[in-house]
C-alpha cells in the first residue's frame, strides 16, 4: 500500500515555514504500516497541482494533500480538485453547520467566503473539522483514494488521527511494516558496516538494514515488510540480537530514542544525578538535556564557566592550573569536573572546556580541541577530542560526546546499567 | 530561472527526520532570486530517484538534490547519478585528499569504502566538502544544472554558501536583488502594517516589503530587484530610514543579524558584560549567546540552577523566599538576578524562571508562565509572561524575551547604545 503526500503552498517553496506536516503524516502512516512513497511540495498554481496529483496517482494508492483550503484569493486547491475529477461543487449542509460555529465563536458576521467554504467537489466525502473552518475531503476515484486536509497542523492532524487513519484501514487490506533501531557511538559508519556484513549479508529481501549517522553516533535501523505484525518484531528483534552481539562496546541503547534521553533514563532508573561545567559548550549540552520534560528528576544544574575567572569562581579551579595549563587542558577540565561535582552535590558530573572556533586556536591547541572530564564516583576520566568541524557543529559533537563519556563511566561503575 | 530541490532519503519518508535542508535551501535561492518550482523527497531506491530527476529536468533549469551520499549501502545516490548520464565514475584526487585528511584526524585507518567516497561519475566536478567525507558534485547536462549534496545538514549548508550559489550567479545571468532587514521587537504584524502602511504604499513597483514574524520578534524585509547592485543598495536604505523613523521605538537593530548577536554587540562597543541565572531555558539562553563567535568578549557565564538548592548555593537565593512566593515568581528572579549580577562580576544578569511544561503547571501558574529579570546598573526589571506554546517553543520565547528586556534596560541605562 504506497502513499503520497503533497502539499500545497508558496510559503514552504520560498522557504518561509519548515513543512513538518509531512512529516508527522509519515510517521503516522508508517506507524499503521503504510508505505510514503514520495513528498511533494507544491506552488499554488491550478497546472501544477494538477500535474503533481496525475503523478502521484501512477505511482501510489493513496494521495494525501494538504494546504491551500483557506477561503483567501490564492488557495485553489478545491476548485482544482473539482476539475482533477471532473465534477462540480455541492454545498455541503454539515460544513456549513460547522463553519457557522466557528464563525459565531468568534463573534463574526457569516460572510459570502465563509459559506463558500462549505462547497465541496459533488463526489466527495465531507470529513468533517471541528478545529477550523475548512473540510477535511475523502475522494475515491479510479481506484485510488485522495484525502484533502487544511495546512493549519492541528487541524491537519486531527483529521488524521479521527478521519483519516480510520478510513485507510478500513478501506485497504494494509501490509505491516515494523521498524527496530539502535543506537550506537564511537565507531563511523563505514568502519560499522564492515563489523556488521557478516549479519547484514544474511538478512532475508523483506528486512533492511540502514545506518542514520549523526555527530559521533550511528543509528542502525532495521524495517521488515509482512503480514503479521508480532512474528515481524520478533523477527527482526531477532536480528537486532546479532548485529548488536557484533559491537557490544558500541550500542548505546535499544529503540528510537536521542542519547541524551537515553542517558537521562538510566540516571533517572538508577537515581543518580548529573551537574555539569562547560566552558566552550556555552550551555548547550545544558539545554540537550533539559529540553526533554522530566530531565530535573536527574539534571540538578551547573556552571556556564565562560570566563577564567568564573572557572575559579564557581568551580574552585585554581588559579596556578590555569595560568601553568590553560582553560583548555586536561588538568583544568579535571578540577572542573571535580569542583562541580562537589559544589553541586551530584553523583556524576561533566566538564568541557575546548577551542570552539573560528578563532582561538593554536598550533599546539588547533580549533576543534575540546578536553572532556567526568567526574564519577570512583573516579574522574578524561579525554581529549579534536573535531574538524564549524563552531556549532565542534559544540554539538563535544556534547554528545561528553553524554558518550558519561554513559561509559557510568557502566563502568554501576551494575546493572 | 526555475529549481527543484529533490531530498532523498527512507529517514524522511517514514518521518523520523524533519526535511528542514529544503526549506534552507529555498530561503537562500529565493534570496537570490531564484524560485523553487517544487521540492520532491523520494526514496533510496534507483528506479524512483531516475524517474524523479528526469520528471524535475523536464519542470526546471537547476536541480538541487541532498542526501544519499554515505557510504554504506543504502546509499546510491551516485551510482544512479552515473547511470542517469549516462557515464562511468572517476577517482577524484582532491577529494581522496579530504577524506584521508578526515579520517587521519579521527585517527582511524583508511578503508576501501573511504576511499570509494572519492569515486565520482565521470562528468562531475567536483565541490569540495571540508566537513565531511561525501564530496558535491557538480554536473551539467543537456542545458541544466544538477548538484548533489550530502544530507547533513551543516555539511550542505557550507557547500551551499561556499561552492553552489556562487557558481550559480555564474552560470546563469542572475539580476541582482538586494535585501534589507530590520529587526523589530515589541509590536505585532497586522499593527506594524497600519503603522508602515503610509510609506509602504509609495514603494516602487521594483521593491517590495515582507514582514517576517518569529517569537516576539518581526523582521521587515526590503527586496529590490534591478541592474546596479549599488544603487539599489542606496534606494532600499533610504526607503528603510523612512520606515524606520515611524517606528524608531521598536526597532532593534538593522541589518540581518539574529536578535541576540544585535544585544551582544551593543554590549561589546559599550564594554558591558553579562552574566546569566537560568532555570526554566536550562542554558539555552546561554547557547543562543555562545553559539556566536566573539561572545565572551560580553558574556562571562552564569549559573543554571535548576534545582532549588542551586539557587540558594550559586546565587543567594533566600530560602525564605523561595518556600514563601515559589520558584516561579518575581521575588525569586529578582533574587536570582541581583545575585548573578553581585556573584558573577557583570554589569547586566538576566535571570529566567517558569514553567516549560508539559508537567508542573497550576491554576495559579499554568505551563507556559515565565518570570524574568533583568538586574542593571540602577535597577532591576522584571516582567511575566504567559507563553501559549510547548516546552521547547516556551523555552526559546523566555530566552528570547529577555534578550529584549536586556536591551531595553540597556538603552535606558547607557547613553547612545
Amino acid at each position: 500500500m504506497l502513499t503520497e503526500i503533497i502539499t500545497i503552498g508558496d510559503e514552504i517553496l520560498i522557504g518561509q515555514i519548515v513543512d513538518t506536516n509531512s512529516a508527522w503524516i509519515a510517521q503516522r502512516l508508517n506507524e499503521t504500516g503504510i508505505r510514503v512513497k514520495q513528498i511533494s511540495s507544491v506552488s499554488d498554481d491550478r497546472q501544477h497541482i494538477l500535474e503533481a496529483l496525475s503523478l502521484a496517482a501512477s505511482r501510489a494508492d493513496i494521495i494525501l494533500i494538504t494546504g491551500g483550503l483557506g477561503p483567501t484569493k490564492d488557495d485553489i486547491t478545491k476548485k482544482t480538485l473539482a476539475h482533477y475529477f471532473g465534477v462540480g461543487f455541492k454545498r455541503d449542509a454539515e460544513a456549513l453547520e460547522d463553519v457557522k460555529k466557528i464563525v459565531n465563536s468568534l463573534n463574526r458576521p457569516l460572510t459570502l467566503l465563509n459559506e463558500q467554504q462549505a462547497d465541496v467537489p459533488a463526489n466527495c466525502t465531507v470529513l468533517h473539522n471541528k478545529n477550523g473552518t475548512a473540510p477535511g475531503m475523502w475522494f475515491e476515484h479510479e481506484g485510488k483514494v485522495y484525502v484533502s486536509m487544511p495546512g493549519v497542523p492541528f487541524e491537519m492532524m486531527y483529521l488524521m488521527d479521527e478521519e483519516v487513519l480510520p478510513r485507510l484501514k478500513d478501506h485497504f487490506n494494509i501490509e505491516a511494516i515494523v521498524h527496530y533501531n539502535i543506537l550506537t557511538a564511537g565507531l563511523g559508519e563505514s568502519f560499522m558496516a564492515d563489523v556488521l556484513a557478516p549479519v547484514e549479508d544474511k538478512l532475508p529481501s523483506h528486512i533492511k538494514l540502514a545506518y542514520l549517522p549523526k555527530l559521533g553516533q550511528v543509528r542502525l535501523r532495521l524495517s521488515a515488510v509482512g503480514d503479521d505484525e508480532k512474528y515481524l518484531y520478533k523477527e527482526v528483534e531477532s536480528w537486532a540480537d546479532q548485529l548488536c552481539a557484533l559491537i557490544p562496546e558500541y550500542v548505546i541503547t535499544r529503540g528510537d530514542v536521542p542519547l541524551e534521553k537515553a542517558v537521562l533514563d538510566v540516571m533517572i532508573n538508577a537515581g543518580l544525578k548529573l551537574s555539569v561545567a562547560e566552558s566552550c559548550t556555552g550551555g548547550f549540552l545544558s539545554h540537550l538535556i533539559t529540553k526533554h520534560p522530566g530531565s530535573s528528576a536527574a539534571y540538578l544544574g551547573g556552571a556556564i564557566s565562560y570566563s577564567n575567572v568564573l572557572k575559579m569562581q564557581m568551580l574552585g579551579v585554581a588559579e596556578d592550573t590555569l595560568a601553568r595549563w590553560g582553560a583548555v587542558s586536561e588538568e583544568t577540565v579535571i578540577e572542573m569536573a571535580e569542583g562541580a561535582r562537589r559544589n553541586f552535590l551530584s553523583n556524576y558530573a561533566i566538564a568541557i572546556s575546548g577551542v570552539a572556533g573560528p578563532d582561538g586556536g593554536s598550533d599546539e591547541k588547533p580549533v576543534g580541541t575540546v578536553w572532556v572530564a567526568v567526574a564519577g564516583q570512583t573516579k574522574t576520566i578524561t579525554r581529549r577530542f579534536q573535531f574538524p568541524g564549524r563552531r556549532l557543529q565542534n559544540i554539538e559533537r563535544a556534547a554528545v560526546n561528553s553524554l558518550i563519556l558519561l554513559l561509559k563511566l557510568i557502566r563502568e561503575e554501576v551494575p546493572n546499567t
